[in-house]
Protein backbone atom coordinates (compact mmCIF):
# COMPACT_ATOMS: atom_id res chain seq x y z
CA UNK A 1 0.00 0.00 0.00
CA UNK A 2 3.08 2.20 0.87
CA UNK A 3 1.63 6.12 1.15
CA UNK A 4 -1.96 4.70 -0.17
CA UNK A 5 -4.64 5.15 1.71
CA UNK A 6 -6.51 2.19 3.06
CA UNK A 7 -9.57 1.10 0.95
CA UNK A 8 -13.29 1.27 1.84
CA UNK A 9 -13.45 -2.00 2.71
CA UNK A 10 -10.36 -2.61 4.80
CA UNK A 11 -11.26 0.91 6.31
CA UNK A 12 -14.48 -0.31 7.38
CA UNK A 13 -13.57 -3.19 9.43
CA UNK A 14 -10.16 -1.55 11.05
CA UNK A 15 -12.80 0.90 11.82
CA UNK A 16 -15.33 -1.61 13.30
CA UNK A 17 -12.45 -2.94 15.30
CA UNK A 18 -12.01 0.35 17.17
CA UNK A 19 -16.19 1.09 17.48
CA UNK A 20 -16.47 -2.83 19.45
CA UNK A 21 -12.91 -1.67 21.92
CA UNK A 22 -16.13 0.23 23.94
CA UNK A 23 -17.61 -3.28 24.52
CA UNK A 24 -15.32 -2.85 27.39
CA UNK A 25 -16.72 -0.10 29.06
CA UNK A 26 -20.14 -1.73 29.01
CA UNK A 27 -20.37 -3.33 32.82
CA UNK A 28 -22.62 -6.11 33.85
CA UNK A 29 -24.17 -6.74 37.18
CA UNK A 30 -21.82 -9.72 38.54
CA UNK A 31 -18.18 -9.29 39.74
CA UNK A 32 -15.04 -10.70 38.76
CA UNK A 33 -14.51 -14.04 41.39
CA UNK A 34 -12.09 -11.98 43.35
CA UNK A 35 -14.90 -9.78 44.45
CA UNK A 36 -12.56 -6.31 43.05
CA UNK A 37 -15.46 -4.97 40.56
CA UNK A 38 -18.06 -5.63 38.23
CA UNK A 39 -17.42 -7.51 35.18
CA UNK A 40 -17.40 -5.76 31.60
CA UNK A 41 -19.12 -7.46 28.72
CA UNK A 42 -16.18 -7.90 26.63
CA UNK A 43 -14.68 -10.07 29.28
CA UNK A 44 -17.89 -11.58 29.81
CA UNK A 45 -17.94 -12.91 26.22
CA UNK A 46 -14.14 -14.12 26.17
CA UNK A 47 -15.55 -15.92 29.29
CA UNK A 48 -18.63 -17.41 27.67
CA UNK A 49 -16.43 -18.31 24.75
CA UNK A 50 -14.20 -20.43 26.79
CA UNK A 51 -17.66 -22.49 28.80
CA UNK A 52 -18.56 -22.99 24.68
CA UNK A 53 -15.47 -24.64 24.03
CA UNK A 54 -14.78 -26.52 27.22
CA UNK A 55 -18.51 -27.68 27.51
CA UNK A 56 -18.85 -28.87 24.06
CA UNK A 57 -19.48 -32.59 25.48
CA UNK A 58 -22.40 -31.79 27.04
CA UNK A 59 -24.00 -29.88 23.95
CA UNK A 60 -27.92 -31.05 23.11
CA UNK A 61 -27.97 -32.34 19.66
CA UNK A 62 -24.07 -32.23 19.73
CA UNK A 63 -23.65 -33.74 16.49
CA UNK A 64 -25.66 -30.64 14.76
CA UNK A 65 -24.06 -28.11 17.07
CA UNK A 66 -21.11 -26.44 14.98
CA UNK A 67 -18.64 -24.89 17.33
CA UNK A 68 -17.20 -22.34 14.75
CA UNK A 69 -20.92 -20.83 14.48
CA UNK A 70 -21.24 -20.98 18.06
CA UNK A 71 -18.08 -19.35 19.20
CA UNK A 72 -19.07 -16.50 15.99
CA UNK A 73 -22.14 -16.11 17.59
CA UNK A 74 -20.83 -15.91 21.39
CA UNK A 75 -17.92 -13.37 19.82
CA UNK A 76 -20.77 -11.12 18.74
CA UNK A 77 -23.92 -11.49 20.89
CA UNK A 78 -23.07 -8.64 23.13
CA UNK A 79 -21.88 -5.84 20.79
CA UNK A 80 -25.36 -4.22 20.72
CA UNK A 81 -25.07 -3.41 23.74
CA UNK A 82 -22.52 -0.71 23.45
CA UNK A 83 -25.86 0.95 22.40
CA UNK A 84 -28.28 -0.05 24.62
CA UNK A 85 -26.25 -1.55 27.79
CA UNK A 86 -26.48 -4.13 29.49
CA UNK A 87 -30.32 -5.34 30.75
CA UNK A 88 -30.16 -7.04 34.32
CA UNK A 89 -31.96 -10.37 33.80
CA UNK A 90 -33.66 -10.30 36.79
CA UNK A 91 -34.78 -6.92 36.07
CA UNK A 92 -38.61 -7.50 34.44
CA UNK A 93 -39.74 -3.79 34.10
CA UNK A 94 -36.55 -2.97 32.37
CA UNK A 95 -36.90 -5.61 29.93
CA UNK A 96 -40.28 -4.62 28.17
CA UNK A 97 -39.09 -3.24 25.00
CA UNK A 98 -35.40 -4.82 25.03
CA UNK A 99 -35.92 -6.68 21.45
CA UNK A 100 -36.97 -3.76 19.70
CA UNK A 101 -34.21 -1.55 21.03
CA UNK A 102 -32.20 -4.09 20.40
CA UNK A 103 -32.70 -4.63 17.07
CA UNK A 104 -32.51 -1.38 16.19
CA UNK A 105 -28.64 -1.14 17.74
CA UNK A 106 -27.52 -4.34 15.58
CA UNK A 107 -28.52 -2.60 12.22
CA UNK A 108 -27.39 0.31 13.39
CA UNK A 109 -24.15 -1.70 14.80
CA UNK A 110 -23.68 -3.85 11.35
CA UNK A 111 -24.20 -1.28 8.91
CA UNK A 112 -20.81 0.11 10.01
CA UNK A 113 -19.66 -3.09 8.60
CA UNK A 114 -18.60 -3.62 4.43
CA UNK A 115 -20.56 -6.17 1.98
CA UNK A 116 -22.02 -9.16 3.04
CA UNK A 117 -20.07 -9.26 6.51
CA UNK A 118 -23.05 -6.60 8.44
CA UNK A 119 -25.97 -9.04 6.65
CA UNK A 120 -24.10 -12.11 8.25
CA UNK A 121 -23.16 -10.87 11.60
CA UNK A 122 -26.77 -9.54 11.68
CA UNK A 123 -28.33 -12.83 10.61
CA UNK A 124 -26.19 -15.14 13.46
CA UNK A 125 -27.27 -12.16 15.94
CA UNK A 126 -30.81 -13.17 15.21
CA UNK A 127 -30.34 -16.37 15.35
CA UNK A 128 -28.56 -15.72 19.00
CA UNK A 129 -31.51 -14.13 20.26
CA UNK A 130 -34.31 -16.51 18.81
CA UNK A 131 -32.89 -19.29 20.59
CA UNK A 132 -34.57 -21.54 18.12
CA UNK A 133 -31.43 -24.12 16.06
CA UNK A 134 -28.93 -26.27 18.17
CA UNK A 135 -26.10 -23.76 17.34
CA UNK A 136 -28.28 -20.51 18.82
CA UNK A 137 -29.79 -22.84 22.20
CA UNK A 138 -26.21 -24.35 22.59
CA UNK A 139 -24.93 -20.85 22.46
CA UNK A 140 -27.40 -19.35 25.05
CA UNK A 141 -27.38 -22.32 26.99
CA UNK A 142 -23.00 -20.73 27.19
CA UNK A 143 -24.37 -17.51 28.12
CA UNK A 144 -26.88 -18.12 31.12
CA UNK A 145 -23.78 -20.73 32.72
CA UNK A 146 -21.17 -18.40 32.36
CA UNK A 147 -22.90 -15.88 34.82
CA UNK A 148 -24.18 -19.06 36.88
CA UNK A 149 -20.88 -20.66 37.92
CA UNK A 150 -19.48 -17.25 38.76
CA UNK A 151 -22.60 -16.60 40.52
CA UNK A 152 -22.68 -19.43 42.69
CA UNK A 153 -18.98 -18.57 43.36
CA UNK A 154 -19.72 -15.42 44.90
CA UNK A 155 -21.95 -16.89 47.34
CA UNK A 156 -24.93 -16.06 45.15
CA UNK A 157 -24.13 -12.07 44.68
CA UNK A 158 -26.09 -11.22 41.86
CA UNK A 159 -29.55 -13.52 43.10
CA UNK A 160 -28.92 -11.64 46.54
CA UNK A 161 -28.89 -8.28 44.63
CA UNK A 162 -32.26 -8.71 42.52
CA UNK A 163 -34.04 -10.67 45.73
CA UNK A 164 -34.24 -13.54 42.72
CA UNK A 165 -36.78 -16.29 43.63
CA UNK A 166 -36.28 -19.82 43.07
CA UNK A 167 -38.73 -19.73 39.86
CA UNK A 168 -36.77 -16.98 38.16
CA UNK A 169 -34.08 -18.66 38.23
CA UNK A 170 -34.83 -21.98 36.80
CA UNK A 171 -37.25 -19.71 34.23
CA UNK A 172 -33.73 -17.46 33.43
CA UNK A 173 -31.12 -21.39 33.27
CA UNK A 174 -33.87 -23.10 31.30
CA UNK A 175 -31.99 -22.81 28.62
CA UNK A 176 -29.32 -24.89 30.00
CA UNK A 177 -31.51 -27.77 30.22
CA UNK A 178 -32.74 -27.53 26.75
CA UNK A 179 -28.87 -26.54 25.43
CA UNK A 180 -26.84 -28.31 26.99
CA UNK A 181 -29.08 -31.26 29.20
CA UNK A 182 -26.01 -32.81 30.71
CA UNK A 183 -25.36 -29.90 32.78
CA UNK A 184 -28.91 -29.61 34.45
CA UNK A 185 -27.99 -31.80 37.40
CA UNK A 186 -25.41 -29.43 38.10
CA UNK A 187 -27.18 -26.36 37.86
CA UNK A 188 -30.10 -27.91 39.60
CA UNK A 189 -28.34 -28.80 42.42
CA UNK A 190 -26.41 -25.76 43.20
CA UNK A 191 -30.11 -23.99 42.62
CA UNK A 192 -30.95 -25.90 45.84
CA UNK A 193 -27.97 -25.35 47.86
CA UNK A 194 -28.38 -21.28 47.26
CA UNK A 195 -32.14 -21.70 48.44
CA UNK A 196 -30.43 -23.40 51.47
CA UNK A 197 -28.12 -20.62 52.09
CA UNK A 198 -30.71 -18.21 51.35
CA UNK A 199 -29.37 -16.57 48.89
CA UNK A 200 -32.25 -17.48 46.44
CA UNK A 201 -35.47 -17.09 47.81
CA UNK A 202 -37.92 -20.08 47.60
CA UNK B 1 -28.08 -34.81 39.93
CA UNK B 2 -30.20 -33.79 43.21
CA UNK B 3 -28.07 -33.62 45.98
CA UNK B 4 -25.18 -35.86 44.67
CA UNK B 5 -21.98 -33.83 44.51
CA UNK B 6 -20.39 -33.19 41.37
CA UNK B 7 -18.26 -35.76 39.48
CA UNK B 8 -14.62 -35.19 39.44
CA UNK B 9 -14.87 -34.82 35.59
CA UNK B 10 -17.34 -31.50 35.29
CA UNK B 11 -16.19 -30.61 38.79
CA UNK B 12 -12.27 -29.88 37.24
CA UNK B 13 -14.08 -28.21 34.17
CA UNK B 14 -15.91 -25.71 36.75
CA UNK B 15 -13.49 -25.22 38.73
CA UNK B 16 -11.24 -24.25 35.67
CA UNK B 17 -13.38 -21.72 34.29
CA UNK B 18 -13.42 -20.15 38.11
CA UNK B 19 -9.68 -20.52 37.80
CA UNK B 20 -8.91 -18.21 34.48
CA UNK B 21 -11.77 -15.64 35.79
CA UNK B 22 -8.26 -14.07 36.88
CA UNK B 23 -7.52 -13.75 33.20
CA UNK B 24 -9.20 -10.44 33.87
CA UNK B 25 -6.65 -9.07 36.42
CA UNK B 26 -3.85 -9.47 33.82
CA UNK B 27 -2.73 -5.83 32.70
CA UNK B 28 -1.61 -5.50 29.34
CA UNK B 29 0.74 -2.01 28.22
CA UNK B 30 -1.95 -0.86 26.15
CA UNK B 31 -4.82 1.13 26.34
CA UNK B 32 -8.69 1.48 25.94
CA UNK B 33 -8.70 3.04 23.40
CA UNK B 34 -11.25 5.79 25.41
CA UNK B 35 -7.58 6.10 27.27
CA UNK B 36 -9.43 5.60 30.39
CA UNK B 37 -7.23 2.37 31.59
CA UNK B 38 -5.09 -0.34 30.97
CA UNK B 39 -6.36 -2.96 28.52
CA UNK B 40 -6.60 -6.57 30.07
CA UNK B 41 -5.86 -10.04 28.77
CA UNK B 42 -9.31 -11.26 28.46
CA UNK B 43 -10.90 -8.28 27.37
CA UNK B 44 -7.83 -8.50 24.44
CA UNK B 45 -8.54 -12.05 23.63
CA UNK B 46 -12.26 -11.13 22.61
CA UNK B 47 -11.14 -8.25 20.61
CA UNK B 48 -7.79 -10.94 18.85
CA UNK B 49 -10.53 -13.34 18.52
CA UNK B 50 -12.94 -10.81 16.98
CA UNK B 51 -10.41 -9.62 14.75
CA UNK B 52 -8.97 -13.22 13.49
CA UNK B 53 -13.44 -13.66 12.42
CA UNK B 54 -13.31 -10.43 10.94
CA UNK B 55 -10.03 -10.54 9.13
CA UNK B 56 -10.54 -14.74 7.61
CA UNK B 57 -10.47 -13.20 4.32
CA UNK B 58 -6.40 -11.76 4.50
CA UNK B 59 -5.25 -15.15 5.95
CA UNK B 60 -2.45 -16.66 4.47
CA UNK B 61 -3.03 -20.26 2.61
CA UNK B 62 -6.71 -19.68 4.06
CA UNK B 63 -7.75 -22.77 2.59
CA UNK B 64 -5.23 -24.37 4.74
CA UNK B 65 -6.65 -22.44 7.79
CA UNK B 66 -9.18 -24.00 9.98
CA UNK B 67 -10.62 -20.83 11.71
CA UNK B 68 -12.46 -23.01 14.63
CA UNK B 69 -8.91 -24.13 15.71
CA UNK B 70 -7.41 -20.53 15.36
CA UNK B 71 -10.28 -19.77 17.64
CA UNK B 72 -9.75 -22.39 20.38
CA UNK B 73 -6.15 -21.10 19.54
CA UNK B 74 -6.67 -17.56 20.56
CA UNK B 75 -9.21 -18.34 23.45
CA UNK B 76 -6.14 -20.05 25.42
CA UNK B 77 -3.46 -18.61 24.30
CA UNK B 78 -2.87 -15.83 26.77
CA UNK B 79 -3.80 -18.42 30.15
CA UNK B 80 -0.57 -18.59 31.23
CA UNK B 81 -0.24 -15.39 32.52
CA UNK B 82 -2.43 -15.86 34.96
CA UNK B 83 0.85 -17.27 36.62
CA UNK B 84 3.45 -15.24 34.62
CA UNK B 85 2.21 -12.19 33.86
CA UNK B 86 2.22 -10.12 30.60
CA UNK B 87 5.59 -9.33 28.97
CA UNK B 88 5.98 -6.39 27.57
CA UNK B 89 7.13 -6.98 23.90
CA UNK B 90 9.39 -4.57 22.99
CA UNK B 91 11.29 -5.26 26.71
CA UNK B 92 14.12 -7.19 25.93
CA UNK B 93 15.12 -8.22 28.85
CA UNK B 94 12.12 -9.47 30.22
CA UNK B 95 11.57 -11.82 27.64
CA UNK B 96 14.98 -13.84 28.20
CA UNK B 97 13.80 -17.24 29.72
CA UNK B 98 10.27 -16.24 28.38
CA UNK B 99 9.39 -19.16 26.82
CA UNK B 100 11.01 -21.95 29.90
CA UNK B 101 8.43 -19.70 32.41
CA UNK B 102 5.31 -20.11 29.97
CA UNK B 103 5.84 -23.85 29.19
CA UNK B 104 5.85 -24.33 32.84
CA UNK B 105 3.14 -22.23 33.87
CA UNK B 106 1.11 -24.24 30.85
CA UNK B 107 1.82 -27.15 32.47
CA UNK B 108 0.58 -25.79 35.60
CA UNK B 109 -2.15 -24.71 34.00
CA UNK B 110 -3.39 -27.55 31.78
CA UNK B 111 -3.22 -30.34 34.30
CA UNK B 112 -5.83 -28.55 35.95
CA UNK B 113 -8.01 -30.06 33.28
CA UNK B 114 -9.73 -33.93 33.06
CA UNK B 115 -8.98 -36.56 30.69
CA UNK B 116 -7.56 -35.48 27.51
CA UNK B 117 -8.91 -31.22 27.45
CA UNK B 118 -5.93 -30.85 28.93
CA UNK B 119 -3.32 -32.06 26.56
CA UNK B 120 -5.18 -30.82 24.07
CA UNK B 121 -5.21 -27.31 25.26
CA UNK B 122 -1.63 -27.71 26.28
CA UNK B 123 -0.70 -29.06 22.27
CA UNK B 124 -2.61 -26.13 20.87
CA UNK B 125 -0.83 -23.46 23.10
CA UNK B 126 2.52 -25.33 22.13
CA UNK B 127 1.20 -24.98 18.35
CA UNK B 128 0.66 -21.41 18.84
CA UNK B 129 3.96 -20.50 20.70
CA UNK B 130 5.70 -21.82 17.55
CA UNK B 131 4.14 -20.28 14.72
CA UNK B 132 4.95 -23.23 12.87
CA UNK B 133 1.57 -23.87 10.97
CA UNK B 134 -1.36 -22.10 8.94
CA UNK B 135 -3.61 -21.77 11.95
CA UNK B 136 -0.72 -20.69 14.37
CA UNK B 137 0.71 -18.25 11.95
CA UNK B 138 -2.61 -16.42 11.32
CA UNK B 139 -3.11 -16.66 14.83
CA UNK B 140 0.07 -15.18 15.82
CA UNK B 141 -0.77 -12.53 13.28
CA UNK B 142 -4.30 -11.51 14.80
CA UNK B 143 -2.28 -11.30 18.36
CA UNK B 144 -0.15 -8.12 16.49
CA UNK B 145 -2.97 -6.74 14.50
CA UNK B 146 -5.30 -6.19 17.60
CA UNK B 147 -2.42 -4.27 19.51
CA UNK B 148 -1.28 -2.78 16.63
CA UNK B 149 -4.73 -1.26 15.27
CA UNK B 150 -5.50 0.08 19.23
CA UNK B 151 -2.20 1.24 19.23
CA UNK B 152 -2.70 3.32 15.93
CA UNK B 153 -5.33 5.09 17.15
CA UNK B 154 -4.09 5.58 20.35
CA UNK B 155 -1.48 7.91 18.81
CA UNK B 156 1.38 5.41 19.24
CA UNK B 157 0.99 5.10 22.82
CA UNK B 158 2.42 1.60 24.11
CA UNK B 159 5.46 2.66 21.01
CA UNK B 160 6.68 6.43 22.81
CA UNK B 161 6.17 4.37 25.97
CA UNK B 162 9.11 1.96 24.51
CA UNK B 163 10.23 4.89 22.70
CA UNK B 164 10.76 1.87 20.04
CA UNK B 165 12.07 2.07 16.81
CA UNK B 166 11.43 1.47 13.05
CA UNK B 167 13.19 -1.89 13.01
CA UNK B 168 11.64 -3.37 16.25
CA UNK B 169 7.90 -2.32 14.96
CA UNK B 170 8.69 -4.76 11.61
CA UNK B 171 10.46 -7.01 13.78
CA UNK B 172 7.20 -7.90 16.22
CA UNK B 173 5.08 -7.37 12.90
CA UNK B 174 6.42 -9.15 10.73
CA UNK B 175 3.84 -12.27 11.56
CA UNK B 176 1.34 -9.83 9.98
CA UNK B 177 3.38 -10.12 6.81
CA UNK B 178 3.56 -13.93 7.23
CA UNK B 179 0.49 -14.89 8.68
CA UNK B 180 -2.29 -12.42 6.93
CA UNK B 181 0.30 -10.74 4.17
CA UNK B 182 -2.69 -8.76 2.71
CA UNK B 183 -3.05 -6.71 5.69
CA UNK B 184 0.44 -5.71 5.11
CA UNK B 185 0.70 -2.80 3.36
CA UNK B 186 -2.11 -1.05 6.03
CA UNK B 187 0.84 -1.98 8.36
CA UNK B 188 3.69 -0.61 6.69
CA UNK B 189 1.59 2.73 5.51
CA UNK B 190 0.88 3.32 9.42
CA UNK B 191 4.15 2.56 10.39
CA UNK B 192 5.65 4.85 8.18
CA UNK B 193 2.60 7.50 9.09
CA UNK B 194 4.02 7.04 13.03
CA UNK B 195 7.24 8.12 12.40
CA UNK B 196 6.46 11.02 10.19
CA UNK B 197 4.20 12.14 13.42
CA UNK B 198 7.07 10.67 16.08
CA UNK B 199 5.25 7.98 17.62
CA UNK B 200 8.03 5.54 16.48
CA UNK B 201 11.88 6.17 16.22
CA UNK B 202 13.83 5.97 12.79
Amino acid sequence: MGGIALTGHLKEQIAFIVEIDKLKTVLRRNLLLDGSRPENDAEHTWHMAFCAVLFHEYAAEKDKVDLLRVLKMILIHDLIEIYVGDTFAYDEAANIGKTEREREAAIKMYQKLPDGQGEDFLALWEEFEAMNTPDSRYAAAMDRMQAFIGNAHMDGHTWRMGSVNRAQVYKRMDMVRIGAPALWGYVEHTVEEHIKKGNIRL
